[in-house]
């Protein structure tokens, strides 16, 4: 028995597009084979989202065949029929053999199939920024004269400006990130454990709204008294208390895109001090946000805000937002005064104004929004509010 | 004002214990410097768990020193002071402007910090097995008439023997386990979401159970047909249907440890193919088990299950366990039949039985155990049963 097509989160023609951009950058480079190891970037060329990233598998791109093909181990193999656009002849999974063999790898199953497949003359392409030194080598040695190149960054780079459909996936996961948002609002409360929260927000995540569930669960984060300082905390065994400030960051997904949100909860009334900070990073904000458009550098949006927030008499030591997508953080343009990206249309950023400004004391807000052909559309539709409890 | 320190999930001894046997490992190869780098062996050796790891970070252990120095980025340094059992001079938060920045990064504010303490007079150890070609030559080139030595996997060995107190945190966590998969059996339905009854399941493992909440959240996986062929799609927006099979994954997380917990599921009366796989199963599950004690080896319980099995008819390809604590999956130790690693008490294992053996047929049962003085004590109280609905 075979394992059927699941329902395709894009059509066939997106990832050909997608695929198209790739192989006229390893023309440009005279690589004919390229092999992809980003868990994320698996999925924006296939399609595919189960979790197996914690073993070698690879998206081999030939440059001679219109769909890559992805090796993963036997057991994975289903799930890539299943999920991927490609035909079920590109999946190929290793033994399991060869998961915990102390001599060698699912990657050398995936070596031999670039050798028995021949790397097509140019150079074998590899990211080498996501392999260790000893693989890379073993690349080299069991594939001798070839001539090696480094495709790091690459795909994120092209990855950068989204489709039409892309950016519908985000809307829909910031429709769920503002449920999220929403029911933290009706469950934070005096005396509730923060582990209490975290699942019922968690929960709204995954259910989804208008339809649409959760496809996948990023961290959530609730950075509450006395822990508004820190950035990456995700809950505790604590329980809110009147007054206590709550820092909340999550973000809803879609067939792997994410739309990141962040707000700051206050039980009780804010104090002068945080609804002095938060005055100030929202005028930042927007300030951001107006000078977003077709043309403008990252660096513009960031000394925009910088700048306004500064006039306002704060402070923020971290940059001010990155690219957003697959990746929560996709590694490439940065909201950063030093960035010069040139913002183009359907480039997506989580302008990211969390500010922690003492080791007890920080704030949060955020936007998540794309470039369109004149400014900026923010996909939440929550107000840029302390929202108070 | 200061971040007061958080309740300790370990005392301050258990921590200078797991340090202790990390500083012999150094002195046997003539390590005086160590650089950590890997998140569980971050939280195992400090207790840091916030997630953070998407940048550079790391963790300095020195043989002059008692308590090692966590280097992370600034916005970080509050949430490590907060979680981690030593002093917060050993909390070195480096700055923002790091981030994204495309000359350098937080690994230079590391070197720098290794280069100006004085690594020692001894190596320089590194685990080559996390980090890039390049970065290993920035340490190289950073640190001149250094001599530098790989540390991959030395402290996962180390951590692959639990103490009294790990052990308790997992029979915690197998708790939280089992309130899960027991939520699962109430919410799994004809007609329910995958998803809708994920958000249940997940949020029973973020409350908690017995007033002890879930610290963390782990890869929650419903297989659910016609995807009981695949072992890592998480869910889907497809919904339960009279006759479905599903397989069901999942782990109770306390204070960074986890204890992984599989079953079975059937909506209306197994099949007959499915009765005898599971079975053939059980009769595996309980010999494996009863192969297990101090002095054995990981392959004589791996033998002990796939004869077993054999005998019933069922073959497996899969490894049939792996080592099991902070990681879900430890690097070390494996339930393969050619791995001698020798059996001491109180090392933990997923025994994961899960039998991926058509594209679209699948059957899964596991149990987390620990090695005692005798045999083997699993952390799970639920039956060895498939689950009717």
């Amino acid at each position: 028995m075979t394992m059927p097509k699941g329902p395709q989160a894009f059509p066939r023609d997106e990832y050909l597009r997608r695929l198209a951009a790739v192989k006229t950058e390893m023309e440009r480079r005279e690589v004919t084979s390229l092999v992809i190891t980003s868990p994320a970037e698996i999925t924006y060329l296939s399609g595919y989202t189960a979790k197996s990233a914690y073993i070698p598998q690879g998206l081999i791109i030939s440059l001679k065949d219109e769909e890559p093909t992805f090796l993963t181990r036997r057991m994975d193999a289903p799930a890539a029929v299943h999920q991927t656009f490609m035909d079920r002849s590109r999946v190929i999974g290793y033994p399991e053999a060869l998961i915990a063999d102390p001599d060698k790898d699912g990657f050398d199953a995936l070596i031999d199939f670039l050798r028995d497949n021949g790397p097509g003359g140019g150079k074998v392409a590899l990211e080498n920024k996501n392999l260790s030194t000893k693989l890379i080598e073993r690349f080299k040695a069991r594939i001798p004269e070839t001539e090696f190149a480094d495709f790091s960054d690459q795909v994120n780079w092209i990855r950068l400006i989204k489709s039409d459909l892309e950016i519908a996936m985000m809307r829909e996961a910031a429709a769920i990130t503002d449920a999220g948002m929403l029911r933290a609002k009706e469950v934070i409360r005096p005396g509730v454990r923060e582990a209490d929260a975290a699942a019922e927000i968690i929960a709204t995540l995954v259910r989804g709204v208008n339809g649409k569930v959760g496809t996948d669960l990023r961290r959530v984060f609730l950075c509450a008294t006395p822990r508004s300082g820190t950035a990456h905390i995700i809950w505790t065994e604590d329980v809110f208390r009147q007054g206590s400030q709550i820092n909340v960051e999550m973000g809803g997904v879609r067939h792997g895109y994410v739309s990141a949100l962040m707000r700051t909860f206050s039980i009780g009334k804010p104090s002068d001090r945080l609804r002095r900070v938060h005055d100030a990073e929202v005028a930042g904000l927007e300030a951001a946000l107006s000078a977003v458009k077709p043309g403008a550098t990252c660096g513009d949006v960031a000394t925009a805000f910088y700048t306004t927030l500064k006039k306002h008499g704060v402070e923020k030591e971290s940059r001010c937002g990155y690219a957003i997508g697959i990746d929560w953080t996709e590694p490439t343009a940065s909201l950063r005064e030093d960035d010069h990206t040139v913002l183009q249309p359907n480039m997506t950023f989580h302008l990211m104004l969390g500010n922690w400004i003492d080791e007890d004391f920080g704030y949060v807000i955020s936007e998540t929004f794309r470039v369109t052909e004149s400014g900026a559309e923010t996909f939440s539709k929550l107000p840029r509010e302390i929202f108070e409890i």
